[in-house]
């Protein structure tokens, strides 16, 4: 990504003198935005463009070009991305339309493209994007409008999209709201360098703080998921508008988790893990970019709101409270401190009336806001003013920027009125204090970065056990060798290897051998066919519960094993499996679901009818710290039953969390052999009794890919 | 309230020449937006202000004057009130601060201000108010800064407000975003008028066609739901924006339903029914109040979406579907027709992706969005533009005007980009196109024309039967003159004259009674000790169920009456409730609640676990409809239990639509006389075989008020 990103010498093919043109505009804002290493433009029409020599071609520039710029028509790029190979150009940024997004035939050129590019070891963005920018370069290899200020305002922020429109929106709009940008990569259709690539090199460069991007789905999870570890351990918040279905798990849909979470829930959880803020909307994207650029995180959840009317300050603390911050009341102390510097008619109380006409007086505002900053009674401060106009505006402005640069805590500013305040909003951008024109939206920020603080304190990036090699292998071989779903027991067998609770059972072929299994195990116990073409074991007549006697065991061998072979006379038939029959408890599933591109996500829900009617399961990236898993069994909405509720006792909610960690550790063993997992029912007992998994289903990846 | 907003002559108390004061301010914006009626300033300071007399004294001013405007110190409102009414002024508006919102000394003045009102008959706004505006007729009684305008924008929009400062920055924000306004009705502390007073009368005035309120909390209740009520039938939304945690409900807080519905939630759920739209933030407003102005609701939920970027019609179409919008596939025959006015490299399918080059040539773009507006496959179109500057812009926006203006269906435009493009916003604003700067608002302005579509449809004044008077006497009678809660058997007789099916019970005050009253039921039967002084019976030992012969019954008689005794030595005890024992079924709650403000609201959920662990319960004021009573039961999270879920057979649905009703008419007849009823639970049989109530406690409103 180097290369394009910060490329020594530059060349525009097709580039023009007239400036209203594509190719004319590339090479435009080059010169305006002043990049720093060479430009070539190449164009046998012309001997010089304002006073660069112009090339016939791009054989004919004497000098090693780094990046090659495409903005011609699609039926002319690949002789020129030949003729750019020839050359020795390693990089091009093709922004042409007319690919894979027309549909087949342009998908045929896009691979013509891929050919030429992996000929000439060509490294490609686009097509159809909108191109790149690296400000502090003055690399601003595109055409957008955007480009035609004077000057762009470089700052933190990082931008990678994979739609060059909303790229470029974006950027517009964050320009628009006085947020600096270094870098902008648009990458189109992605027919080489991916979104996660772009993600990958934003991350690692010193110039960016905050990463936002724009994802229809990404091609490549390896190098996002580095992107977000990355992020994480660095600090860097990343900001995510993700749209569409995840196509992801779509493979796997007939399987119950999938069924149960849905597509875009393995981003969600993803993203969840790993301390990613996912937008709704463009106006998200801004507000959470303006509220991380300075840098400043809450310590805690108590928000302070000053306002100069009261009907603001309940509207803020209603939609503070809903993103989990706290408005607490005030000490006395802090109470009367505050009142020394506000009107009689104001209210010392949190939230914070100072009324309209403290603002208009000398320095109260401006030490009022400056008493709540420096307060331990508050971790951040939301400043709401509503009208105000002109200097008066201006001032207002001056008093909340000097208490904002003057503090370690975050404070943002509420500011619902039209353009009539104008000059107090210049200060407070040219300042970059994060300014919103809408309470919610002032709320929504400060929630962002409240949740962001928390997960900066509690993350570690979680590990794993090491992995055993021998049941590794295992595992692995018994999922690749299997075309199918594996059995009930060969299942449990492989959980057996994780120290997984499953029930004891043993596999009786004839009459005899069930009854001297079951003697030895003491009764009840519970009797089920054991079929790999038998899936719907109840469906099939297939399960007989709270057997009691050796005369019920032979009988129910014999029905279990007529009633199979009438379900599916072709099913080949094991046996009967002969199982301990453990006590009623709280059923609950587990289930692992690979996604192509996140990788594997673990579920957790209540089982029986909170499942069936309430879908009431989360989901997690494996692997899985105890924290997280601890986590999971409190996310539930019924997580009450697992507590203990109506005079019911709490289960052991120890033994669950170690059957999730064993989960996941099969899953990190298993990795891409596994489609999926279902463990459904587990029976959790009485808190220090102990939870068994009663049935489970393999699937190995074979299964669809074969 | 029209002497309010219809005065023919208005007097400014301590009018100033001095337009850079209060007093000032009011006088020249008055003069400045050509106020019909007379002005009258007073101050003993000034001979003439402006070319107009200016009086010593209001008793000094010889015609009859409708309104005073006072904006003085506090201290002085009281005489200048008297004054006031001495010369025979009925209605003022107080803006003074220094009232009943500073506390106990200011609420002291606030009362004496009613008493003197109340002398001269005088009603009054405010105090601690920003004041009223009718734009048609000139009054701008107000010295908020929004007025310095050279004209306000007129338009249909009323806007009532308990909050001065909200309601001024609101009417910024609108008149900034373009949307004409006719009312504003700024009630503040509400010492006289309410919010409700207010909504009375805009909705009735025909230059009003939207309604925009901020609510705190309402005084009021029978204008508001009277204005809700005539908003419904005259096709007039209201948008609300209410804040704080509503303070009603409180009273009752101890019953469950008024602890599983928690505050806020009566509000929530007469809004609903009332098709009242709730916003969330300032934002909202501005955004409905656009999307309703023109007056346009679509027929159905089918939305198309035209784009010049695939990116923004992914997130669009996300973000409908999110808002209960439908994203159809379009027919070949109409893709073909809009093939023909976009680009090969464009999309015809839906969302529409025209592409940026179409939007600058000719007549193509325009021609493709009437293509779709006149398809009977849409009902709606979301116009999506990106970058686009000056010309280009403008363009653009005359070309989605035209459109707009040529169809019945709604069109909202999408346009998130800076003021780059606002040669195109100007020229939307200007025709009264709906524009967001984000997709999500214009998804979420398109979601709330398709709902209150859908509730104009649908939406008929529910009807409770006619008042039976016998029946209502008794309930109220049984209301008031118990001093507590009503026990079980008392609240079931009440039941039973709404035909409600309670358990057959008999009190048996005898363990010889009780055998008999049992073998005249039939065995299993139940019995529970009937006392108002044991509300807890399962608690005090008083409850046995699966009772099978003589013996036990009398056996369980000696048991249970000691229990009760033990439990509540001073408990009085009428005997022993010997019921039938109800079949196993599906187990329901359903209670009423009454709202001090808003009435009676009706609660259904899913019993035992559902309802301790979930919450799972739906709140709708009564009466209730026979389609409201059966969307009560979809409602619940929980309704595919009721549906018949895992084998399950579906329950009587049709019997609990029934008691629903039945508790309604119930609520209905006793009024005020009721504060609360719990019915838990109530046993739901599979279908055709009915429901059982098991237990119920009614609560009367003489209870906790007296």
């Amino acid at each position: 990504m180097r290369y394009f990103m910060e490329p020594t010498g530059v060349a525009i093919i097709g580039a023009s003198q007239d400036f209203k043109t594509i190719n004319g505009k590339i090479l435009k804002y080059l010169l305006k935005h002043k990049y720093r290493g060479q430009i070539y433009p190449v164009n046998p029409k012309y001997q010089e463009i304002e006073g660069l020599i112009c090339y016939s071609s791009v054989g004919a520039i004497p000098n090693q070009v780094d990046l090659a710029l495409i903005a011609v028509a699609a039926a002319r790029v690949l002789g020129i991305l030949r003729d750019c190979g020839a050359k020795g150009i390693k990089r091009a940024v093709i922004f042409s339309s007319g690919f894979a997004e027309t549909g087949a035939e342009g998908k045929g050129i896009q691979n013509k493209i891929n050919k030429i590019a992996q000929e000439f070891q060509m490294r490609l963005i686009g097509p159809n994007c909108l191109g790149i920018l690296n400000v502090s370069a003055g690399l601003i290899a595109s055409f957008s409008a955007s480009m035609e200020v004077d000057s762009i305002k470089r700052g933190p922020v990082a931008l990678v999209s994979q739609s060059g429109a909303v790229g470029f929106m974006l950027f517009n709009l964050l320009q628009e709201a006085g947020v600096g940008v270094n870098f902008v990569i648009t990458t189109g259709n992605e027919a080489d360098v991916t979104a996660g690539e772009g993600l990958a090199y934003v991350v690692e460069n010193p110039n960016t703080k905050v990463i936002l991007t724009y994802l229809e789905g990404l091609r490549d999870g390896e190098s996002f998921k580095r992107t977000a570890e990355r992020a994480a351990v660095a600090g860097k918040p990343m900001i995510a508008l993700k749209v569409g279905n995840s196509a992801s798990g779509q493979k796997a849909a007939a399987t119950h988790t999938a069924a149960l979470t849905g597509s875009g829930a393995a981003y969600k959880s993803y993203f969840d893990k790993m301390g990613i803020i996912q937008a709704k909307d463009s106006d998200d994207v801004i507000d959470l970019a303006q509220a991380f650029v300075p840098g400043k995180l809450p310590h805690g959840a108590k928000v302070g709101i000053v306002t100069m009317s009261g009907g603001v300050g309940i509207l803020l603390a209603d939609r503070s409270e809903e993103w989990g911050l706290q408005v607490p009341a005030l000490s006395e102390a802090l109470q009367e401190e505050v009142r020394k510097v506000i009107p009689s008619f104001g209210c010392a109380q949190n939230p914070i009336d100072v009324t309209a006409q403290s603002l208009n007086q000398g320095e109260e505002f401006k030490k009022c806001l400056k008493i709540l900053l420096a307060s331990e009674e508050l971790d951040m401060l939301i400043v709401a003013i509503t009208m105000a106009t002109g200097k008066l505006a201006e001032k207002i402005g001056l008093d909340i920027v000097e208490a904002a640069l003057g503090t370690e805590k975050p404070l943002v500013v509420s500011w619902s009125v039209g353009q009539v305040a104008k000059p107090g909003f210049d200060v407070l951008k040219e300042a970059g204090v994060p300014l919103y024109h809408s309470p919610a939206r002032a709320a929504k920020a400060m929630g962002a970065l409240y949740r962001y603080g928390n997960f900066q304190r509690n993350w570690k990036a979680p590990e794993a056990d090491a992995i055993n090699q021998i049941r590794q292998g295992k595992i692995q071989l018994a999922l690749k060798e299997s075309s199918q779903a594996l059995s009930e027991h060969a299942t449990k067998e492989l959980l057996e290897l994780y120290g997984l609770p499953v029930t004891k059972e043993y596999v009786a072929t004839s009459g005899e051998e069930a009854v001297a299994i079951a003697e030895k195990m003491g009764y009840p116990v519970v009797m089920k066919i054991d079929s790999p073409d038998i899936l719907h074991k109840t469906e099939a007549g297939g399960v007989a519960v709270n057997i009691s006697s050796a005369k019920e065991v032979e009988a129910k061998f014999l029905e279990i094993m007529a009633s199979g072979l009438v379900y599916n006379p072709q099913a080949k038939i094991n046996g009967i499996l002969m199982q301990e029959q453990v006590p009623p408890g709280v059923e609950v599933i587990i289930g692992l679901q690979r996604d192509p591109v996140l990788g594997t996500q673990i579920m957790f829900g209540l089982g029986g009818i909170f499942v069936e009617v309430l879908k009431d399961v989360v989901l997690k990236p494996v692997p899985l710290s105890r924290a997280d898993a601890q986590k999971m069994l409190q996310d539930i909405k019924g997580a009450a039953l697992l507590n203990g509720v109506r005079g019911r006792p709490a289960v052991d909610q120890e033994a669950l969390v170690e059957i999730l960690l064993g989960v996941s550790q099969l899953a990190v063993e298993a990795g891409d052999s596994l489609l999926s997992l279902d463990i459904n029912p587990v029976t959790v007992l009485e808190r220090g009794k102990g939870a068994k998994i009663l049935d489970g289903v393999l699937v190995g990846n074979t299964l669809s890919t074969g």
